[in-house]
């Protein structure tokens, strides 16, 4: 297995990347394809579909084993599940499914074919095995059942100040709003004078919480941004 | 990658498998762990789930290396789309993906757990690299525009004399209607004194196929059974 592609995200760490795809419908990305792959023939007909699923590395976790139970973070992280009725990174081979949306197919002069994404909860640079395209014959399935997943998100109120977000793009900043409403803190921390810090998209985010309510603190430039 | 378990099907071949999950209903398989993923606490809470995902091998491919471009049966066999754009078995990392019913789970003395399966599109022997639970939040999109797979599948009117089916079970002989339906012959092939064989769950099946009518002209026995 070599990864054909990899992906530019706004989630430098995992810290703050969503738990699956689709919770934050603005998170873009961009995929890039490795030289052997960089066919434009190899993704002809994909801009038929809307949707797409990624095959991709755990990539962070690829040497740190498994373990046959795991504390998902939706029971809050008290109750072990086996690791096959969750999606936990330390899995005996350590594969990542996303269905994300896709945006556009890009001819790039130097890149190659360049998939435009969004709804994504990849880490910045996640290699990817395979892309392939969603077929809501065979993968809606409505009528599943949920299991334990059923417990509802319950999402923080998230206040940034509006000077804040002055050079942030609209999408940028529903992005950084959806990202954080998802509560980014390891469990059981819930202390209202702790600052916590996240890397977003080339910005350090600075955030206190209370309650339901998450207030940031400071927004600032530390890199020149993930080139989306 | 290591595969953590391998599947019994009622495919022996994969002439006449399904191309897709789902498309069966009744193909039914039972999943037996490696000896090293054994453990009943890994599937600890997936009964709770309806639907899972399998991600695979495409083990009777390996070897073949990829293609830039495939031509899918979906559209006649003389169209040719990119790899990427369709779920074609020669791709760069040998990967499928499949969401099955999960119909329930068995504490084996042998065997450990055992999952029962059904809508599988499975060659017999398949090694899987992962599961996981089907999450419908994140794994189902209606919306989802479907791509050149939006061509309707047209089924073959399917005729099995009663008298042969008299050893099978009626979810037998569903499945195996369900498979012949979907038409396993190579395309361009359309010669009505044609007779094929396949090999379904033991049985070796031999039809023709008029028009939209598919007829049984045998059903023997080939072997004592899959064990499902």
């Amino acid at each position: 297995m070599q990864p054909v592609a990899r992906v530019s995200t706004c989630y430098p760490d995992k810290f703050g990347a969503p738990r699956q795809s689709g919770l934050v419908p603005d998170a873009r990305a961009r995929l890039v394809f490795e030289p052997p792959f960089r066919h434009p023939d190899a993704v002809r007909g994909l801009e038929g579909f809307s949707h797409l699923w990624l095959v991709w590395v755990f990539s962070e976790n690829v040497d740190k084993g498994w373990s046959p139970t795991v504390r998902p973070p939706r029971l809050g992280g008290n109750v072990r599940m086996g690791v096959f009725a969750t999606r936990a990174p330390f899995r005996p081979n350590p594969i990542g499914l996303s269905a994300v949306r896709l945006e556009r197919v890009e001819l790039h002069p130097l890149d190659g074919p360049v998939l435009h994404l969004s709804g994504v909860d990849l880490v910045d640079g996640t290699p990817i095995l395979d892309i392939k395209p969603y077929v809501p014959l065979a993968d809606c399935i409505p009528e599943a059942s949920e299991g334990f997943t059923a417990v509802p998100y319950e999402r923080l109120d998230v206040e940034i100040p509006e000077s804040f977000g002055d050079s942030m793009s609209p999408e940028e900043r529903s992005a950084l709003e959806d990202t954080l409403s998802l509560d980014p803190r390891p469990q059981y921390q819930d202390d209202p004078e702790r600052v916590y810090g996240l890397l977003f998209s080339g910005w350090e985010v600075k955030f206190k919480v209370e309650g339901k309510r998450l207030c940031v603190l400071s927004l600032e430039r530390r890199r020149s941004g993930s080139g989306l």
